[in-house]
């Protein structure tokens, strides 16, 4: 026997463990089995998000562009579930960077046209794929980077928040943060849950009554993304962080994350249905619809104006 | 239908929502009916507290005037219960700020002499007492902000951390902390909870443990308190940060500052009896009971003397 | 009475109370009964570990003596376990400072010798070994300060993070870390709940699934450790801190440190057999004995080479 030979030495002695060296039994085991015949990848988009997949290195690419500001409506959500998925069931994709193909917006978040006016079945409907986004995002097995090129209140914040990293451009007048609080609505418990994770009790618990969107520097100091660079630098600073993350065997960062995330994940799941129910008792109220009416029929004005 | 109409770009275009458009069914909905007739508000005082309300603003002002360190008697307690339920109940009044009228003395905390050679009936009341004041600060409805202008220990540190917002004298001499493992006694769970709500679990652990008080730029850099300022500036910088939380809808922050807040509340709420049997049956001991007479009996020769 | 004598002043005008004040009752009460008659204390030594107790102080020093790399083999942590529990039961003893004999590291982490080609039964054995050297350091009633002299993966992190307070030498060369990802396996869950109470929930599940280990300075700014010292500085400071951590009378600290990790130790205890069948079942794993045998025969070739 090796004396001496524990767990910690190899790694202080190897380094990262190379990739070469993983047995190939732990790559992929926990993904599940791909149920439908898959399209062939590489590229599909639709209309509202490019997806491009690197398959030498493994890396996918989620664009989002569905102006003017990749606003999150049905459709958009709907894609966006089918895209991860897609990639999720490909085992030539392994991690997946989200950006906006927008200048100055990476998403503006829920997209107000689909909670005013609408059935109860279409509110419902439209609450079940938000919550299906952020089950598949914040639950992905694959390592998740967001690179932050634009503003990204609300709804745009969680997508980011979910992922596994946060790189922003470094540009004071990019924002980001949970503002619901400044439209006299509340984010929901899980949205409240993801933040929590990432910043803590404390500066949650202020940013979120404040509704606080924080500019780039200060969303830094937060610990709301994880770091800064020049917007020239963004795509080449993610890709290097990936690497970094893929560089790990994927099975055991996968069950770690799951670790980590199941207590979050997990209450909405147990509470899926009341969280439609609540959200669509709010959005029906007549003085919300007509504080949305109001607001939609403002941005026409300036529009034609 | 206005494309690219989401929540968060509104919040992005408009800045802070102006009150003038904030639909008035949201300001005041959280509040309960007043029930009780209402005093004619303005300015009521008793003995130990003095209650400023500047209905322009809706920010009332709480100052402890109880010397000579502003200790929390059951008398002090039932006051400011009092004079909270009542600015509750007023609809002119939607922020609080506490402060002290006594120099260098925020709050020194519980008062000893309700726990010496007092009946159990009167361990159980105070006790009941100090419950009470931090059920309605931390779940308080109004934006509540912490101008702590001197010493903040013990049973003073939790009023400061039950606030929304601590803005602390910038004096290294002004100290704040849960010191009572100094003293050998242990901080109730619902103190720690609210500790750990603040400033995270290992901070909480090594400050708790070791009974510390912090001075003030300790404190701003553990995230004990949110800022210092120079005395002269603090009334004036409290006010300036109300206007700021006072800026958004009352209604969503109410709903976002309980959902932050609920599962500390809750644990104490249901073991309320239970923590009072504890403190009677701590403080009955005759261990106790006799290190605290030495301790009063040591500061009536000081003063004496 | 002596108006104004609150809990909280006591402690303002006297500083730390003094040891010669404390009652006799509250400095010890919390320790169990010995019920096995104690070894005459002083030092006791066996193979792997040098104990130490300067009974002038009521400090013990644990020093890890097991060439090469203080791996946690069985032997090691049974030796660890009954060392702990006589300085426990042995009221001469305070506080205990961990460290190593060996240069440059401090523990490697278990001993991957008793995971490989063993019996179900070892298996078994062997990790009751590894829970329970966790669940009496992090419920240790004594101040327990690791004194991190070299680096410090996987099991010989949490040994640090178990304890009261990290003080490391600063040296960029020695890092810290549970670095259990980077060989595909997954750190467990008691071993995630102490990380995450140390830095918080978003640097673990970071740190966690990058399998990182941390130099001491970086390991100091994300609170990895409390403090970093010159090597020769280190004993001295350890010796300091303690003194500062004795000031306080024991039983309020010892309650108030079980206040503080009883969530996260009962986790482990109501589900400790469960935890000991997984560890069985994912070590029984062809694919992982394979693996080990690989890297154990890699590290015999390098030592013969």
């Amino acid at each position: 026997m090796a004396a001496g030979s524990t767990l910690g030495r190899w790694i202080v002695r190897s380094g990262v463990l190379p990739l070469s060296r993983r047995p190939p039994a732990w790559g992929r085991a926990a993904r599940q089995p791909p149920g439908l015949p898959l399209a062939p990848a590489r590229a599909f988009s639709n209309n509202k998000i490019l997806v491009e997949l690197d398959e030498s290195s493994g890396v996918a690419t989620m664009k989002f562009k569905s102006p003017p500001v990749n606003s999150l409506s049905l459709d958009f959500l709907t894609e966006f579930c089918i895209s991860l998925e897609k990639l999720e069931n490909n085992r030539a994709c392994r991690g997946v960077i989200f950006t906006s193909a927008i200048p100055k917006i990476f998403s503006s978040g829920l997209d107000i046209t689909e909670m005013c006016g609408k059935s109860t079945e279409h509110y419902a409907e439209f609450w079940r794929a938000v919550q299906e986004m952020w089950l598949r995002l914040y639950g992905c097995n694959m390592v998740t980077i967001a690179a932050v090129n634009g503003s990204s209140p609300a709804g745009g914040c969680l997508i980011a928040l979910s992922c596994d990293y946060r790189i922003m451009v470094d540009n004071p007048k990019f924002n980001i943060g949970l503002n619901e609080a400044q439209l006299g609505i509340v984010a929901p418990f899980w949205f409240k849950d993801t933040f929590v994770n990432v910043v803590g009790q404390r500066i949650a618990e202020r940013s979120l009554q404040l509704g606080a969107l924080h500019p780039a520097p200060e969303a830094l100091k937060l610990g709301l993304v994880d770091e800064l660079v020049p917007e020239e630098k963004l795509q080449e600073k993610a890709a290097a962080v990936m690497a970094q993350w893929l560089a790990l065997p994927d099975h055991a960062r996968q069950i770690t994350k799951s670790m980590m995330r199941k207590t979050v994940l997990d209450r909405l799941i147990s509470h899926r249905e009341e969280d439609i129910q609540h959200f669509i008792s709010f959005t029906s109220k007549e003085s919300i619809q007509k504080s949305l009416r109001m607001y939609m029929e403002m941005l026409r004005k300036k529009k034609s104006g």
